[in-house]
């Protein structure tokens, strides 16, 4: 039940050598998301050598270059390999004139299935068995939206000594029960999940906020995140300029996560060019003065959203 | 009076970790000029750490993605120095849309003017007091240009020694009579520049030529240069597949060397990326066979034209 972020980038407007463009791969159980893709994310998917083949879903946050522009990129490299399932790609605006103009003018090849959903207002966007992902508004100077991907709820834990108290055999019968249904054995008795499983536990939820003004409505839709992956721009001192631009400051993404309650981890991103690597320790202490559980996202970082804690 | 080449790249198709897509940034005394820009040109720009400001010129071979996507960052990165000049972007086909469309759905914000010229024949695109910039045909799957970069002729050596021979003060007028110009000393007497200076010396000139296939037309234009950086895509074990696609075979690459004459390197480039660096020796080692003044291009290489012998 393996569920990780993948930090392919953590620059803000422009790329630098060993900082890419704000990007975030999300790999549950093989299968793969990206958040946001600018110039070079490709590159830094490359250098992390995934088995990439599977990213079915794109969520982009808001049309403005640094964002987007790996896209053409992310599609033409999606052509390399053999593939069935169509590639969809969320986001705002006019994300899909983007797409289209770039298809068209460029002549890429591509050997598959490319679908646009334009997000123009906060929901659901995406729903599965296993999990669902929501749209938020943020507060840019374009259309811009946050993303909360959220587990559903997961079977308990199996107790396999339970199970052999119970004598069911093992092999398929174990597996059923495990997915929380229940099975007849030879004599017979009915044994329900419940019996060998623990209380059953809540889905794991990851949030991606960026660029954006502070609002209040941010914290209700990342509340109870395993990992925030939070846009922290400028420190405090640029409070004033970060307004203005509509981005938020370290501490005031802390503050979002105080506020919002439940999370468990807050990464970073999205740092200015202004901050050398050495100097984003100053993001990072204006940040965990307000919220503790803050750390940097750095080029290639791996969570581990399972054991977050 | 420096000419030098940055290879900023050296990758076709994709960019791969350690190896850009490909692309030459040309400075010549201060100026810089860019040929082709796919994903991840600025990056390698910014690796070299080069005063950048000035690029006024790009030149673009063909509307495929990996020698354009990296135009909307380039064009973005521009507008973080104060800079009066418009900057000309020169290519084929439908670049003008390309540009427009990219500038207006991402809302880039651009403080300086973008020309657009388009290339749709052979010629002089561009002339200046000190050098010229020709598009030839190149012949691939979309119309696509070679660029050869000329200086016109410079004045000769000056001789310091013939100076104080003929009694010439130093100072302006040794700069006037280095330039070219006659003088006249305070006796009247009139100097012409070649009493101190040598023979005339050519100008340099610098090709590019990717993507194409082998013509004999190509070795007409890139003829005498000092610098001949000309696609080797593949090995020649691949030449059919090579030629389906319209690419050349390093081989071929060799031969347009040696069929143009008076080559005095040549650096080969856009390499697909099935070869790891580790067996580039195989498209150098095929094309040294042809033409024993190859090297290979690597990413931040620099090539001093002023030296290239």
């Amino acid at each position: 039940m393996n569920f990780e972020a993948f930090i392919l980038g953590t620059g803000g407007m422009m790329p630098l050598p060993g900082r890419n463009l704000t990007s975030v791969l999300l790999r549950k159980e093989g299968e793969l998301f990206l958040f946001d893709c600018g110039e070079g994310t490709q590159i830094s998917l490359k250098q992390l050598n995934l088995k990439w083949k599977k990213i079915n879903s794109i969520f982009i946050s808001h049309m403005h270059a640094d964002h987007v522009t790996g896209l053409p990129g992310m599609l033409m490299l999606s052509s390399q390999v053999d593939r069935e399932d169509p590639l969809t790609i969320y986001g705002p605006g006019n994300i899909k004139e983007y797409i289209e103009a770039n298809r068209r003018i460029l002549d890429m090849y591509i050997n598959y299935d490319i679908k646009v959903e334009v997000v123009d207002s906060p929901g659901t966007i995406l729903e599965t068995d296993s999990y669902e992902v929501k749209a938020f508004n943020l507060y840019h100077t374009k259309p811009c939206f946050g993303y909360s991907f959220t587990e559903k709820a997961r079977p308990g834990v199996f107790f396999p000594e339970k199970a052999d108290l119970l004598k069911i055999p093992r092999g398929p019968l174990w597996a059923k029960l495990q997915s929380g249904n229940s099975i007849e054995l030879g004599d017979g008795t009915v044994i329900q999940p419940n019996q060998v499983l623990g209380d059953k536990r809540s889905g794991r939820k990851f949030s991606f906020v960026t660029d954006t003004l502070y609002s209040d409505s941010i914290a209700e839709n990342v509340k109870n995140s395993d990992l925030l992956v939070c846009e922290g721009m400028f420190e405090e001192a640029l409070a004033a300029s970060a307004k203005e631009k509509r981005h938020l400051t370290a501490k005031q993404a802390g503050n979002i996560a105080v506020q919002a309650g439940g999370i468990r981890k807050m990464g970073l991103i999205h740092y200015s060019p202004r901050y050398m690597d050495r100097e984003l320790k100053i993001l990072l202490s204006e940040a965990k003065e307000v919220f503790t559980e803050t750390v940097l996202c750095r080029d290639r970082d791996c969570f581990d959203i399972s054991h977050v804690d």
